[in-house]
Protein backbone atom coordinates (compact mmCIF):
# COMPACT_ATOMS: atom_id res chain seq x y z
CA UNK A 1 0.00 0.00 0.00
CA UNK A 2 1.24 3.27 -0.82
CA UNK A 3 2.07 5.79 2.35
CA UNK A 4 -1.17 7.39 2.21
CA UNK A 5 -2.19 10.28 4.53
CA UNK A 6 -4.29 7.99 6.71
CA UNK A 7 -0.94 5.60 7.00
CA UNK A 8 0.88 8.27 8.03
CA UNK A 9 -1.13 9.82 10.31
CA UNK A 10 -2.07 6.53 12.09
CA UNK A 11 1.66 5.19 12.29
CA UNK A 12 3.69 4.31 16.12
CA UNK A 13 7.13 3.19 16.43
CA UNK A 14 7.80 0.99 19.50
CA UNK A 15 9.04 2.43 22.62
CA UNK A 16 9.52 -0.30 24.81
CA UNK A 17 7.53 -3.50 26.44
CA UNK A 18 3.92 -3.17 24.69
CA UNK A 19 4.35 0.40 24.70
CA UNK A 20 4.26 3.07 21.40
CA UNK A 21 4.36 6.23 20.38
CA UNK A 22 1.90 8.33 18.22
CA UNK A 23 1.00 11.35 16.79
CA UNK A 24 -2.38 12.95 16.96
CA UNK A 25 -2.35 15.25 13.46
CA UNK A 26 -4.70 17.69 13.40
CA UNK A 27 -6.32 17.29 9.61
CA UNK A 28 -8.65 14.67 11.65
CA UNK A 29 -10.25 17.32 13.59
CA UNK A 30 -14.16 17.16 13.28
CA UNK A 31 -14.07 21.20 13.68
CA UNK A 32 -10.92 22.63 12.98
CA UNK A 33 -9.09 23.40 16.01
CA UNK A 34 -11.98 20.82 17.62
CA UNK A 35 -11.65 17.19 19.21
CA UNK A 36 -9.90 14.58 16.55
CA UNK A 37 -12.21 11.84 15.70
CA UNK A 38 -13.33 9.30 17.67
CA UNK A 39 -12.81 6.72 15.28
CA UNK A 40 -9.09 8.07 13.81
CA UNK A 41 -8.11 7.44 17.77
CA UNK A 42 -9.21 4.10 17.80
CA UNK A 43 -7.61 3.59 14.29
CA UNK A 44 -4.12 5.06 16.05
CA UNK A 45 -4.81 2.74 19.05
CA UNK A 46 -5.60 -0.49 16.79
CA UNK A 47 -2.28 0.31 15.29
CA UNK A 48 0.49 -0.61 17.38
CA UNK A 49 -2.50 -3.31 19.31
CA UNK A 50 -1.45 -4.87 15.74
CA UNK A 51 1.74 -4.84 16.73
CA UNK A 52 1.05 -7.46 19.33
CA UNK A 53 -1.46 -9.48 17.96
CA UNK A 54 1.18 -11.67 15.54
CA UNK A 55 -1.13 -14.03 13.14
CA UNK A 56 -4.50 -11.76 13.81
CA UNK A 57 -4.08 -8.38 12.55
CA UNK A 58 -7.98 -7.77 12.28
CA UNK A 59 -10.25 -6.19 15.25
CA UNK A 60 -13.22 -8.25 14.91
CA UNK A 61 -14.72 -6.62 17.58
CA UNK A 62 -13.28 -3.44 19.12
CA UNK A 63 -14.66 -0.79 21.70
CA UNK A 64 -13.25 2.28 22.94
CA UNK A 65 -14.33 4.50 26.05
CA UNK A 66 -13.57 8.47 24.97
CA UNK A 67 -12.39 9.68 28.74
CA UNK A 68 -10.75 12.98 27.40
CA UNK A 69 -10.23 14.40 24.25
CA UNK A 70 -6.50 14.28 23.19
CA UNK A 71 -4.80 17.51 21.55
CA UNK A 72 -2.89 17.05 18.41
CA UNK A 73 0.76 16.04 19.11
CA UNK A 74 2.47 13.35 20.66
CA UNK A 75 0.15 10.34 22.26
CA UNK A 76 1.49 7.06 23.77
CA UNK A 77 -0.38 4.10 23.55
CA UNK A 78 -0.10 0.96 26.02
CA UNK A 79 -1.20 -2.71 24.82
CA UNK A 80 -1.94 -5.33 27.11
CA UNK A 81 -2.53 -8.75 25.63
CA UNK A 82 -4.75 -10.19 27.40
CA UNK A 83 -5.29 -13.91 25.79
CA UNK A 84 -3.53 -15.60 22.84
CA UNK A 85 -5.94 -18.04 21.37
CA UNK A 86 -5.82 -20.07 18.01
CA UNK A 87 -8.75 -17.93 16.56
CA UNK A 88 -8.39 -14.63 18.27
CA UNK A 89 -6.54 -12.50 20.31
CA UNK A 90 -8.02 -10.68 22.88
CA UNK A 91 -6.15 -7.20 23.31
CA UNK A 92 -6.76 -4.07 25.62
CA UNK A 93 -4.85 -0.67 25.00
CA UNK A 94 -5.09 2.79 26.36
CA UNK A 95 -4.22 6.21 24.32
CA UNK A 96 -2.15 8.86 27.24
CA UNK A 97 -0.96 12.23 26.23
CA UNK A 98 0.83 13.52 29.03
CA UNK A 99 0.16 10.68 31.21
CA UNK A 100 -3.23 11.05 31.29
CA UNK A 101 -5.31 8.35 29.66
CA UNK A 102 -8.26 9.97 27.25
CA UNK A 103 -8.96 6.49 25.46
CA UNK A 104 -9.33 2.62 26.57
CA UNK A 105 -9.67 0.25 24.26
CA UNK A 106 -10.52 -3.32 24.00
CA UNK A 107 -11.01 -5.46 21.13
CA UNK A 108 -10.65 -9.07 19.75
CA UNK A 109 -8.25 -9.36 17.19
CA UNK A 110 -8.50 -12.06 13.88
CA UNK A 111 -7.78 -12.53 10.02
CA UNK A 112 -10.57 -11.58 8.37
CA UNK A 113 -8.57 -13.04 5.19
CA UNK A 114 -8.05 -16.30 6.29
CA UNK A 115 -11.79 -16.58 8.65
CA UNK A 116 -13.79 -19.29 6.51
CA UNK A 117 -17.23 -19.83 7.74
CA UNK A 118 -21.01 -19.66 7.01
CA UNK A 119 -22.06 -16.81 5.02
CA UNK A 120 -26.03 -15.33 4.93
CA UNK A 121 -26.41 -11.49 4.80
CA UNK A 122 -30.07 -10.21 5.26
CA UNK A 123 -29.43 -6.78 5.02
CA UNK A 124 -29.12 -5.65 1.62
CA UNK A 125 -26.55 -2.18 1.05
CA UNK A 126 -28.59 1.15 0.88
CA UNK A 127 -30.19 1.58 -2.32
CA UNK A 128 -28.81 5.60 -2.74
CA UNK A 129 -28.81 7.21 -5.97
CA UNK A 130 -25.46 6.65 -8.16
CA UNK A 131 -22.61 8.10 -7.07
CA UNK A 132 -23.10 10.98 -9.96
CA UNK A 133 -26.27 12.66 -8.07
CA UNK A 134 -25.35 12.71 -4.87
CA UNK A 135 -23.91 15.71 -3.35
CA UNK A 136 -20.15 16.58 -2.77
CA UNK A 137 -20.26 16.92 0.94
CA UNK A 138 -16.53 17.67 0.96
CA UNK A 139 -16.87 20.34 -1.79
CA UNK A 140 -20.25 21.76 -0.42
CA UNK A 141 -18.06 22.04 3.07
CA UNK A 142 -15.16 23.62 1.65
CA UNK A 143 -16.82 26.46 0.02
CA UNK A 144 -19.17 27.00 3.03
CA UNK A 145 -16.34 27.30 5.01
CA UNK A 146 -14.25 29.38 2.66
CA UNK A 147 -17.29 31.66 2.73
CA UNK A 148 -17.26 31.75 6.35
CA UNK A 149 -20.57 30.36 6.85
CA UNK A 150 -19.35 27.44 8.88
CA UNK A 151 -16.27 26.24 10.28
CA UNK A 152 -13.47 24.44 8.83
CA UNK A 153 -14.26 20.09 8.95
CA UNK A 154 -11.03 18.58 8.77
CA UNK A 155 -11.72 15.49 8.87
CA UNK A 156 -14.22 16.23 5.62
CA UNK A 157 -11.49 16.60 3.79
CA UNK A 158 -9.74 13.49 4.72
CA UNK A 159 -12.49 11.93 2.24
CA UNK A 160 -13.87 12.12 -0.67
CA UNK A 161 -17.39 12.33 0.23
CA UNK A 162 -20.67 11.89 -1.42
CA UNK A 163 -24.20 11.97 0.57
CA UNK A 164 -27.82 11.72 -1.28
CA UNK A 165 -29.29 14.52 -0.67
CA UNK A 166 -31.97 14.19 1.07
CA UNK A 167 -29.82 12.73 3.71
CA UNK A 168 -27.81 15.89 3.35
CA UNK A 169 -30.39 18.76 3.36
CA UNK A 170 -30.33 18.92 7.56
CA UNK A 171 -27.64 21.22 6.87
CA UNK A 172 -29.66 23.31 4.75
CA UNK A 173 -32.01 23.25 7.42
CA UNK A 174 -33.98 20.45 5.77
CA UNK A 175 -33.67 17.11 8.04
CA UNK A 176 -35.67 14.00 6.47
CA UNK A 177 -37.16 13.91 9.89
CA UNK A 178 -36.03 10.61 10.96
CA UNK A 179 -32.37 9.82 12.44
CA UNK A 180 -30.42 8.52 9.74
CA UNK A 181 -27.60 9.56 7.95
CA UNK A 182 -25.17 7.98 5.57
CA UNK A 183 -23.11 8.27 1.52
CA UNK A 184 -20.41 6.75 -0.02
CA UNK A 185 -16.82 7.61 0.89
CA UNK A 186 -13.29 6.78 0.15
CA UNK A 187 -9.85 8.23 1.11
CA UNK A 188 -9.37 11.54 -0.80
CA UNK A 189 -5.75 10.72 -1.88
CA UNK A 190 -6.53 7.15 -2.89
CA UNK A 191 -5.48 5.98 -6.09
CA UNK A 192 -9.09 4.48 -8.00
CA UNK A 193 -7.69 1.17 -7.53
CA UNK A 194 -6.77 1.18 -3.92
CA UNK A 195 -8.66 -0.59 -1.39
CA UNK A 196 -9.18 1.06 2.10
CA UNK A 197 -6.47 -0.37 4.64
CA UNK A 198 -9.36 -2.52 7.51
CA UNK A 199 -8.35 -0.22 9.99
CA UNK A 200 -10.08 2.85 7.76
CA UNK A 201 -13.01 1.35 8.34
CA UNK A 202 -12.93 2.63 12.28
CA UNK A 203 -12.51 6.34 11.35
CA UNK A 204 -15.81 5.43 8.38
CA UNK A 205 -17.78 4.00 11.61
CA UNK A 206 -17.27 7.66 12.94
CA UNK A 207 -17.28 10.16 10.48
CA UNK A 208 -20.29 11.30 9.02
CA UNK A 209 -22.30 13.70 10.53
CA UNK A 210 -24.18 12.41 13.28
CA UNK A 211 -27.53 10.61 12.55
CA UNK A 212 -29.49 12.40 15.42
CA UNK A 213 -29.40 15.61 12.85
CA UNK A 214 -31.77 14.26 10.72
CA UNK A 215 -34.37 13.90 13.32
CA UNK A 216 -34.91 17.87 13.97
CA UNK A 217 -34.28 20.84 12.14
CA UNK A 218 -31.73 23.08 14.07
CA UNK A 219 -29.72 20.64 15.33
CA UNK A 220 -25.90 20.60 15.07
CA UNK A 221 -23.96 20.57 18.52
CA UNK A 222 -21.43 18.07 19.75
CA UNK A 223 -23.26 14.74 20.12
CA UNK A 224 -20.05 13.06 22.28
CA UNK A 225 -19.40 9.61 22.00
CA UNK A 226 -19.05 7.29 25.27
CA UNK A 227 -18.31 4.15 23.76
CA UNK A 228 -18.00 2.85 20.16
CA UNK A 229 -17.85 -0.52 19.03
CA UNK A 230 -17.11 -1.86 15.62
CA UNK A 231 -17.05 -5.21 14.01
CA UNK A 232 -14.47 -5.75 10.80
CA UNK A 233 -16.30 -8.00 8.74
CA UNK A 234 -13.90 -8.04 5.51
CA UNK A 235 -11.25 -6.10 3.96
CA UNK A 236 -12.79 -3.69 1.64
CA UNK A 237 -12.52 -3.95 -2.19
CA UNK A 238 -11.25 -0.96 -3.67
CA UNK A 239 -13.77 1.46 -5.00
CA UNK A 240 -16.07 3.78 -2.92
CA UNK A 241 -17.19 2.39 0.24
CA UNK A 242 -21.47 2.83 0.96
CA UNK A 243 -22.32 3.45 4.87
CA UNK A 244 -25.93 4.11 6.50
CA UNK A 245 -26.28 5.00 9.96
CA UNK A 246 -29.20 5.08 12.32
CA UNK A 247 -30.44 6.42 15.56
CA UNK A 248 -33.82 4.74 16.77
CA UNK A 249 -33.70 5.30 20.75
CA UNK A 250 -33.08 8.40 22.52
CA UNK A 251 -33.48 7.71 25.75
CA UNK A 252 -32.95 10.54 28.69
CA UNK A 253 -30.61 11.82 26.52
CA UNK A 254 -28.77 8.82 25.80
CA UNK A 255 -28.68 7.75 21.64
CA UNK A 256 -27.23 4.88 20.05
CA UNK A 257 -25.80 5.03 16.44
CA UNK A 258 -26.13 1.81 14.58
CA UNK A 259 -23.72 1.83 11.19
CA UNK A 260 -23.84 -0.52 8.22
CA UNK A 261 -20.66 -0.26 5.87
CA UNK A 262 -20.40 -1.92 2.92
CA UNK A 263 -18.13 -1.83 0.11
CA UNK A 264 -18.29 -1.22 -3.49
CA UNK A 265 -18.63 -4.93 -4.59
CA UNK A 266 -21.19 -5.47 -2.10
CA UNK A 267 -19.93 -7.21 0.71
CA UNK A 268 -21.05 -6.20 4.55
CA UNK A 269 -17.57 -5.17 5.57
CA UNK A 270 -18.17 -3.48 9.09
CA UNK A 271 -20.95 -2.87 11.95
CA UNK A 272 -20.71 -0.47 14.39
CA UNK A 273 -22.57 1.28 17.69
CA UNK A 274 -21.88 4.00 19.05
CA UNK A 275 -23.83 5.04 22.92
CA UNK A 276 -23.75 8.88 22.99
CA UNK A 277 -25.03 12.16 24.67
CA UNK A 278 -28.01 13.38 22.63
CA UNK A 279 -27.99 17.60 21.76
CA UNK A 280 -29.36 19.31 24.28
CA UNK B 1 -35.39 -5.97 47.49
CA UNK B 2 -35.94 -9.42 48.65
CA UNK B 3 -33.06 -11.95 48.46
CA UNK B 4 -33.86 -13.68 45.33
CA UNK B 5 -32.10 -15.86 43.64
CA UNK B 6 -30.57 -13.47 41.13
CA UNK B 7 -29.27 -11.27 43.89
CA UNK B 8 -27.40 -14.46 46.16
CA UNK B 9 -25.93 -15.78 42.47
CA UNK B 10 -24.26 -12.64 41.96
CA UNK B 11 -23.40 -11.46 45.20
CA UNK B 12 -20.05 -10.19 45.69
CA UNK B 13 -17.54 -9.51 49.12
CA UNK B 14 -14.97 -7.55 49.20
CA UNK B 15 -11.44 -9.24 49.67
CA UNK B 16 -8.88 -6.21 49.31
CA UNK B 17 -8.56 -2.85 47.13
CA UNK B 18 -10.69 -3.46 44.47
CA UNK B 19 -10.56 -7.24 44.55
CA UNK B 20 -13.85 -9.12 45.17
CA UNK B 21 -14.87 -12.84 45.82
CA UNK B 22 -17.65 -14.22 43.89
CA UNK B 23 -19.19 -17.68 43.25
CA UNK B 24 -20.46 -19.03 40.20
CA UNK B 25 -23.44 -20.69 40.98
CA UNK B 26 -24.48 -23.88 38.37
CA UNK B 27 -28.17 -23.02 38.18
CA UNK B 28 -27.39 -20.25 35.20
CA UNK B 29 -25.57 -22.64 32.83
CA UNK B 30 -26.97 -23.02 29.46
CA UNK B 31 -27.21 -26.69 29.46
CA UNK B 32 -26.60 -28.52 32.40
CA UNK B 33 -23.18 -29.15 33.43
CA UNK B 34 -21.77 -26.97 30.40
CA UNK B 35 -20.65 -23.37 30.39
CA UNK B 36 -22.68 -20.73 32.91
CA UNK B 37 -24.81 -18.13 30.62
CA UNK B 38 -22.30 -15.50 29.57
CA UNK B 39 -24.36 -12.58 30.57
CA UNK B 40 -24.81 -14.44 34.37
CA UNK B 41 -20.86 -13.75 34.32
CA UNK B 42 -21.22 -9.97 33.58
CA UNK B 43 -24.27 -9.80 35.98
CA UNK B 44 -21.31 -11.01 38.87
CA UNK B 45 -18.89 -8.90 37.76
CA UNK B 46 -21.19 -5.85 37.83
CA UNK B 47 -22.04 -6.12 41.34
CA UNK B 48 -18.51 -6.18 42.24
CA UNK B 49 -17.76 -2.85 39.64
CA UNK B 50 -21.00 -1.23 41.06
CA UNK B 51 -19.11 -1.42 44.37
CA UNK B 52 -16.30 1.14 42.68
CA UNK B 53 -18.61 3.06 40.75
CA UNK B 54 -20.19 5.05 44.10
CA UNK B 55 -23.00 7.29 42.66
CA UNK B 56 -22.99 5.58 38.93
CA UNK B 57 -24.73 1.89 39.41
CA UNK B 58 -25.80 1.77 36.24
CA UNK B 59 -23.77 0.12 33.23
CA UNK B 60 -24.69 2.46 30.63
CA UNK B 61 -22.46 0.39 28.36
CA UNK B 62 -20.61 -2.58 29.51
CA UNK B 63 -18.68 -4.46 27.05
CA UNK B 64 -17.53 -8.26 28.24
CA UNK B 65 -14.69 -10.33 26.38
CA UNK B 66 -15.48 -14.13 27.05
CA UNK B 67 -12.05 -15.70 27.36
CA UNK B 68 -12.89 -18.98 28.53
CA UNK B 69 -15.48 -20.41 30.73
CA UNK B 70 -15.43 -20.69 34.35
CA UNK B 71 -16.40 -23.40 36.25
CA UNK B 72 -19.29 -23.65 38.76
CA UNK B 73 -17.67 -22.21 42.18
CA UNK B 74 -15.43 -19.50 43.69
CA UNK B 75 -14.28 -16.94 41.58
CA UNK B 76 -11.94 -13.36 41.71
CA UNK B 77 -12.76 -10.52 40.59
CA UNK B 78 -10.58 -7.47 40.10
CA UNK B 79 -12.25 -4.17 39.44
CA UNK B 80 -9.78 -1.35 38.11
CA UNK B 81 -11.57 2.67 37.87
CA UNK B 82 -10.16 4.13 35.13
CA UNK B 83 -12.02 7.64 35.13
CA UNK B 84 -14.44 9.01 37.72
CA UNK B 85 -16.27 11.75 35.67
CA UNK B 86 -19.24 14.18 37.12
CA UNK B 87 -21.95 12.09 35.19
CA UNK B 88 -20.28 8.80 34.44
CA UNK B 89 -17.65 6.41 35.84
CA UNK B 90 -15.37 4.25 33.33
CA UNK B 91 -14.26 1.06 34.85
CA UNK B 92 -12.46 -2.14 33.36
CA UNK B 93 -12.50 -5.45 35.66
CA UNK B 94 -11.96 -9.30 35.39
CA UNK B 95 -12.80 -12.80 36.74
CA UNK B 96 -10.70 -15.06 37.17
CA UNK B 97 -11.22 -18.38 38.48
CA UNK B 98 -8.14 -20.22 39.87
CA UNK B 99 -6.12 -17.38 38.60
CA UNK B 100 -7.19 -17.49 34.60
CA UNK B 101 -8.77 -15.10 33.42
CA UNK B 102 -11.94 -16.01 31.99
CA UNK B 103 -13.73 -12.84 31.66
CA UNK B 104 -12.78 -9.03 30.97
CA UNK B 105 -15.06 -6.23 31.09
CA UNK B 106 -14.86 -2.84 30.35
CA UNK B 107 -18.30 0.10 31.35
CA UNK B 108 -19.18 3.49 31.95
CA UNK B 109 -21.81 3.58 34.63
CA UNK B 110 -23.96 6.15 34.85
CA UNK B 111 -27.15 6.98 37.14
CA UNK B 112 -30.61 6.12 35.24
CA UNK B 113 -32.27 7.47 38.08
CA UNK B 114 -31.23 10.73 37.86
CA UNK B 115 -30.58 10.76 34.17
CA UNK B 116 -32.41 13.49 32.30
CA UNK B 117 -32.37 14.40 28.52
CA UNK B 118 -34.26 14.09 25.02
CA UNK B 119 -36.56 10.98 24.91
CA UNK B 120 -37.17 10.38 21.21
CA UNK B 121 -37.81 6.64 20.48
CA UNK B 122 -38.20 5.75 17.13
CA UNK B 123 -38.80 1.45 17.23
CA UNK B 124 -41.96 0.13 19.00
CA UNK B 125 -42.24 -2.60 21.32
CA UNK B 126 -42.57 -6.27 19.77
CA UNK B 127 -46.21 -6.84 18.57
CA UNK B 128 -46.23 -10.33 20.52
CA UNK B 129 -49.09 -11.85 21.18
CA UNK B 130 -50.63 -11.55 24.77
CA UNK B 131 -49.14 -13.86 27.10
CA UNK B 132 -51.64 -16.03 27.68
CA UNK B 133 -51.18 -17.11 24.05
CA UNK B 134 -47.57 -17.54 24.45
CA UNK B 135 -45.99 -21.23 24.93
CA UNK B 136 -44.39 -21.63 28.53
CA UNK B 137 -41.03 -22.52 27.44
CA UNK B 138 -39.83 -22.86 30.74
CA UNK B 139 -42.66 -26.11 31.00
CA UNK B 140 -41.56 -27.20 27.66
CA UNK B 141 -38.06 -27.65 28.18
CA UNK B 142 -38.88 -29.02 31.63
CA UNK B 143 -41.22 -31.71 30.41
CA UNK B 144 -38.96 -32.69 27.32
CA UNK B 145 -35.98 -33.15 29.96
CA UNK B 146 -38.06 -35.34 32.30
CA UNK B 147 -38.75 -37.44 29.04
CA UNK B 148 -35.15 -37.87 27.98
CA UNK B 149 -35.36 -35.66 25.14
CA UNK B 150 -33.44 -32.83 25.84
CA UNK B 151 -30.66 -32.11 28.35
CA UNK B 152 -31.76 -30.09 31.10
CA UNK B 153 -31.21 -25.90 30.90
CA UNK B 154 -30.87 -24.85 33.84
CA UNK B 155 -30.97 -20.91 32.64
CA UNK B 156 -34.60 -21.21 31.53
CA UNK B 157 -35.49 -22.46 35.34
CA UNK B 158 -34.33 -19.41 36.31
CA UNK B 159 -36.83 -17.33 34.15
CA UNK B 160 -40.79 -17.59 33.83
CA UNK B 161 -40.35 -17.73 30.10
CA UNK B 162 -42.69 -17.40 27.50
CA UNK B 163 -42.54 -17.04 23.44
CA UNK B 164 -44.81 -16.44 20.55
CA UNK B 165 -45.57 -19.95 19.44
CA UNK B 166 -44.01 -19.20 15.80
CA UNK B 167 -40.78 -18.23 17.23
CA UNK B 168 -40.68 -21.40 20.00
CA UNK B 169 -41.11 -23.60 16.91
CA UNK B 170 -37.52 -23.57 15.66
CA UNK B 171 -37.17 -26.39 18.78
CA UNK B 172 -39.53 -28.48 17.00
CA UNK B 173 -37.87 -28.62 13.76
CA UNK B 174 -40.34 -25.56 12.28
CA UNK B 175 -38.10 -22.26 11.81
CA UNK B 176 -39.17 -19.16 10.72
CA UNK B 177 -36.59 -18.91 8.49
CA UNK B 178 -35.45 -15.69 9.83
CA UNK B 179 -32.85 -14.45 12.05
CA UNK B 180 -35.12 -13.93 14.88
CA UNK B 181 -35.75 -15.25 18.39
CA UNK B 182 -37.63 -13.68 21.22
CA UNK B 183 -40.76 -13.00 23.67
CA UNK B 184 -41.67 -12.44 27.82
CA UNK B 185 -39.70 -13.31 30.65
CA UNK B 186 -39.55 -12.18 33.94
CA UNK B 187 -37.45 -13.99 37.07
CA UNK B 188 -39.48 -17.15 38.21
CA UNK B 189 -39.23 -16.48 41.99
CA UNK B 190 -40.11 -12.72 41.16
CA UNK B 191 -43.48 -12.03 43.03
CA UNK B 192 -46.11 -10.30 40.94
CA UNK B 193 -45.16 -6.43 41.79
CA UNK B 194 -41.19 -6.85 41.73
CA UNK B 195 -39.38 -4.70 39.33
CA UNK B 196 -36.32 -6.38 37.59
CA UNK B 197 -32.93 -5.39 39.50
CA UNK B 198 -30.86 -3.75 36.24
CA UNK B 199 -28.43 -6.28 36.38
CA UNK B 200 -30.74 -8.88 35.81
CA UNK B 201 -31.42 -7.18 32.09
CA UNK B 202 -27.67 -8.19 31.64
CA UNK B 203 -29.09 -11.76 31.43
CA UNK B 204 -32.24 -10.93 29.68
CA UNK B 205 -29.66 -10.24 27.45
CA UNK B 206 -28.03 -13.06 26.39
CA UNK B 207 -30.69 -15.76 27.86
CA UNK B 208 -32.69 -16.52 24.79
CA UNK B 209 -31.91 -19.63 22.32
CA UNK B 210 -29.83 -17.76 19.59
CA UNK B 211 -31.94 -15.81 16.90
CA UNK B 212 -29.50 -17.55 14.44
CA UNK B 213 -31.50 -20.76 15.32
CA UNK B 214 -34.50 -19.78 13.46
CA UNK B 215 -32.62 -19.27 10.35
CA UNK B 216 -32.41 -22.79 9.59
CA UNK B 217 -34.31 -26.14 10.38
CA UNK B 218 -31.58 -28.18 12.42
CA UNK B 219 -29.18 -25.77 14.04
CA UNK B 220 -28.49 -26.31 17.65
CA UNK B 221 -25.07 -26.34 18.40
CA UNK B 222 -23.43 -23.62 20.75
CA UNK B 223 -23.01 -19.90 19.80
CA UNK B 224 -20.03 -19.17 21.66
CA UNK B 225 -20.16 -15.38 22.51
CA UNK B 226 -16.50 -13.58 21.41
CA UNK B 227 -17.80 -10.20 22.84
CA UNK B 228 -21.38 -8.82 24.34
CA UNK B 229 -22.08 -5.21 24.86
CA UNK B 230 -24.77 -4.55 26.78
CA UNK B 231 -26.96 -0.56 26.92
CA UNK B 232 -29.11 -0.11 29.99
CA UNK B 233 -31.09 2.57 29.28
CA UNK B 234 -33.89 2.69 31.97
CA UNK B 235 -34.48 0.15 35.39
CA UNK B 236 -37.45 -1.65 34.45
CA UNK B 237 -41.34 -1.60 35.68
CA UNK B 238 -42.51 -4.04 37.45
CA UNK B 239 -43.73 -7.01 35.49
CA UNK B 240 -42.96 -8.84 32.50
CA UNK B 241 -40.32 -7.87 30.22
CA UNK B 242 -40.64 -8.09 26.20
CA UNK B 243 -37.49 -9.15 24.64
CA UNK B 244 -36.56 -9.06 21.01
CA UNK B 245 -33.27 -10.52 19.27
CA UNK B 246 -32.33 -10.82 15.54
CA UNK B 247 -28.98 -11.67 13.43
CA UNK B 248 -29.13 -10.47 10.17
CA UNK B 249 -25.27 -10.55 8.92
CA UNK B 250 -23.56 -13.86 9.45
CA UNK B 251 -20.32 -13.55 7.59
CA UNK B 252 -17.38 -15.69 7.49
CA UNK B 253 -18.71 -17.73 10.23
CA UNK B 254 -19.02 -14.59 12.34
CA UNK B 255 -22.94 -13.17 13.65
CA UNK B 256 -24.21 -10.54 15.67
CA UNK B 257 -27.06 -10.13 17.56
CA UNK B 258 -29.27 -7.57 18.26
CA UNK B 259 -31.29 -6.99 20.98
CA UNK B 260 -34.12 -4.79 22.28
CA UNK B 261 -35.43 -5.05 25.62
CA UNK B 262 -39.00 -3.01 26.84
CA UNK B 263 -40.47 -3.18 30.30
CA UNK B 264 -43.96 -3.95 30.96
CA UNK B 265 -44.79 -0.60 31.13
CA UNK B 266 -43.33 0.59 27.20
CA UNK B 267 -40.30 1.48 28.59
CA UNK B 268 -37.19 0.75 26.00
CA UNK B 269 -35.05 -0.75 29.10
CA UNK B 270 -31.91 -2.54 27.25
CA UNK B 271 -30.16 -2.48 23.97
CA UNK B 272 -26.99 -5.48 23.63
CA UNK B 273 -25.35 -6.53 20.34
CA UNK B 274 -22.90 -9.30 20.45
CA UNK B 275 -20.53 -10.75 18.45
CA UNK B 276 -20.55 -14.91 18.28
CA UNK B 277 -19.23 -17.70 16.23
CA UNK B 278 -22.20 -19.32 13.77
CA UNK B 279 -22.74 -22.98 14.46
CA UNK B 280 -21.07 -24.64 11.78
Amino acid sequence: MAEDRFARDTAVVAAGPGSYRGRVDPGWAVVDGAAPNGGYLLAIVARAMQHETGPHPDPVSLTGHFLRPPQPGDVDIEVEVIRRGGRHTTVSARLLQDGAACVHLLGAFGDLTSAEGWDRVDLAPPDYPPLAECVDVTSAARARAAAGELPRFPIQERFDHRQPAELASWALGRPTGRGEMGGYLRLADAPDDAAMDPLGLLVVADCFAPAVFNTTAGLSSWVPTIELTVQLRAHPAPGYLAAAFSTRAITRGYLEEDGVVWDAAGNLVALSRQLALAPR
